[in-house]
């Protein structure tokens, strides 16, 4: 059981547009300060998910409460949005049946379907609605400050269909995800006597997968969240690590941050070449361009990375011709995954056809795997930076540690570009303005704001 | 029925970053010389995809397909990679039921669930083919010169199980999509009697969705091709336009072109506001990257624009962050829907809870148009510029419609950008490397090049 970084083709002695080595030595002399920051951070208390592969007490709260609803449920539907989705998202893709929902209960193990709503689209939150046996479905409404709006309208919604068909009961039916004491959905749990899972206070909303924001979807549907989070522990330990070279989540932000502030190579793509962790690139995302995207101070240009998630093999027909000929402005992470539990055999089929037969007692994942080998020397050998993680199995465990590394490597990298990892402060005014326009009490000045602002100009609309 | 394209916030006049008037002005002059590349270009015959909204044969050998294989099959599997995936995927997401392969037959309407194997992950197509009567099954099998080493593996792996299966009827339960007649799946058709509809030869990969590679399984589980060629063919009429401020297609191309080369702007986003259109986004970044992001010469450091896929509201819990404070190198375009179906009451419940109380009386799509007005103007607040592509609905017609100008809009952007939007020369070093390893003949340079290739350095593994 381990998750491997090779970083040979991050380096410029290897790769014509990698780090400068003397960048990388330089980086390894200074490690000590970027530690010292990030011990800081942790006397501070804000980071809070290092603590969770030990919070015993929290996991127990998600074991005892799962093993009440056992059998109770056909259907768990998560309400949530940015983080509350994609971590959950993340975990049905990687651990259970592909097209889990469209299997029937047997193939399921006797295990409910599992629904995301992600968005407030009234066509996807209807449809979902209607189809449902509401006495049989348990909603895990998800919200730290109990503000988000998306995920409170629909909780109202939800909230209003479960009184209308079982009054008195509804309450049965939902659980809250959010802070122990603060917030709107706390104190509505204590009037209403609806179950509530803490999300720790010092844990960050983009750095709570491994709170019952994603532990409980992960154990209403079976998933072995002990082993998710022994994984995250292991991973916790070498992340510590004093040393860069021993340090997997230090290395991948110290070359990521130096191949952008060295080489322009700012858009930093991670692309699994594995089905079931296709949807963790997009949970990389969000914690990526949310904690390193941002003003260093007021009335700065604005500054950080973008990431981008891709997939292999699928990309090579979509993104990689860009990352390939375009500008040098990418690093590439792959993400790939040593045993797979089966492979497909090709059978030798159409001997006489040449662009057939060599395919033939082949196996489709030696095929994924040999892409992705040939897409990364490929991409070396045109100067593309680029590195491997691999996964030994894309099980519990291994999940479990990847979410750690990838939260470690956000927030060392958080040091060395010199942000705030943890805040989001530029979504504030969209929030306000969406508030102002819904009538909300209290955001006259926005409101003031918002009329300010340009109208659409009719003689530019085609 | 009509799509119109906002596009007040992407002048420097209205927001701060946005392209200067004097070059908007500018390009308006130019805009002859680019209408008279567009056009030596279709003279040359290989912008084939703007003749598909009338090509009625073509429409009528899917119709007579489809027709025919009506109450045959339970599913239809597409067997395809990049655009032959892409299009087919965006289609099911946008006209068909939400969970669509999770509907009984009834719900269905009697019309057969659409999957799409678009990686080669054998627990992915494992887990679909056991899963599968392979008796009720039709593969579809996409590839325009039958030399797509994924998409031929997939096909064997297919064969396979069919040939053990049903022995000499497998060969009714395939239809190869593929060129009239070059390539390998051609020969194979004729010498099995396996049906094949035509790619036209000058219609490249990316541009094809409108061809079979999309027609055929939109028309196979009900959607009204027929509407969707006119919405197309109404797009392309517009898009021909010598007026620049007429042609929406050469509006946007022309403002990411500026916005990039002017202002440095190279990251183009598309984030539709509708969970109908979010899978629009992904063939966008395809169409966008591959035919933009290459070499303008030999030698030269690589160029082109990259695209991101994002969602409305979804990102402004992820990515919104980095578009509003990161560095000013983003465009947005949102993808909105102006007439929903049906819209959803948001009850108003928990008055007393200020979180919750304003969103009573609302609606969820109410919302999430507002939330794309809140995100739009506080992003031209803070001088980002976006532009905004509003569908009068989400079906069929509009579809077609916006298929159709994404694919304009590209031709237009590569004869500013000076490079050919039909080669993907960067993906074939790859693809060399893939044959080498795997042992086809033929590719023995390709070996050499590859031993070559710098090897893993154990010390840089972690």
């Amino acid at each position: 059981m381990a998750i491997r970084l090779d970083y040979t083709n991050m380096l410029g002695d290897v790769v014509e547009g990698g780090v400068p080595v003397a960048d990388w030595e330089s980086a390894r002399r200074d490690f000590a300060s970027v530690r010292a920051k990030v011990g800081a951070l942790r006397a501070k208390g804000v980071l809070g998910f290092l603590d969770l592969p030990d919070d015993r007490k929290l996991a127990g709260s998600v074991t005892t409460f799962a093993k009440a609803a056992a059998g109770k449920f056909d259907d768990v539907v998560i309400l949530g949005i940015g983080g509350s989705a994609l971590g959950p998202i993340a975990i049905r893709t990687a651990l259970l049946a592909p097209n889990w929902n469209a299997l029937s209960t047997s193939e399921r193990g006797g295990q409910p379907r599992l629904h995301v709503l992600d968005n407030v689209d009234p066509r996807t939150i209807d449809a979902l609605l209607n189809r449902l046996d509401l006495s049989r479905s348990l909603f895990v409404v998800t919200s730290k400050s109990g503000g988000t709006a998306e995920t409170m309208a629909q909780y109202l919604v939800v909230r209003g269909r479960l009184d209308a068909k079982l009054g008195g009961r509804a309450t049965e039916h939902i659980v809250f995800i959010t802070d122990p004491k603060s917030g709107a959905l706390r104190p509505l749990s204590i009037a209403e006597r609806i179950p509530a899972l803490d999300i720790p206070p010092m844990v960050g909303g983009r750095y709570s997968v491994l709170t019952p924001v994603g532990t409980l979807p992960a154990a209403l549907v079976g998933v072995d969240v002990g082993a998710m989070l022994e994984g995250a522990g292991d991973m916790a330990k070498r992340c510590e690590s004093e040393s860069l070279e021993r340090n997997p989540a230090a290395i991948f932000a110290t070359l990521q941050h130096a191949a952008d502030v060295k080489r322009g190579r700012h858009i930093h793509v991670l692309m699994p070449y594995s089905d079931p962790l296709r949807d963790m690139a997009d949970w990389f995302v969000q914690l990526w361009a949310e904690s390193l995207g941002k003003h260093r101070k007021d009335g700065d240009a604005g500054f950080g990375p973008t990431p981008l998630a891709a997939l292999g093999a699928t990309d090579q027909h979509s993104q990689v011709q860009l990352f390939m000929e375009g500008p040098p402005d990418k690093t590439i992470t792959f993400l790939t995954v040593a045993n797979r539990k089966a492979d497909v055999q090709i059978p030798s089929l159409h001997h006489d056809v040449k662009e057939l037969a060599y395919l033939g007692n082949h196996r489709l994942g030696e095929l994924l795997d040999i892409e992705h080998r040939a897409t990364a020397g490929a991409l070396a050998r045109r100067g593309r930076p680029n590195m491997t993680l691999q996964l030994d199995a894309a099980d519990a465990w291994h999940l479990g540690a990847l979410f750690m590394f990838l939260e470690c490597a956000t927030i060392h990298a958080a040091m060395l570009y010199d942000v705030d990892p943890l805040n989001q402060p530029g979504v504030e005014l969209g929030k306000q303005f969406t508030y102002a326009i819904l009538g909300r009490p209290g955001s006259d000045e926005a409101r003031r704001e918002w009329d300010a602002l340009p109208k659409p100009n009719p003689e530019r609309i085609v």
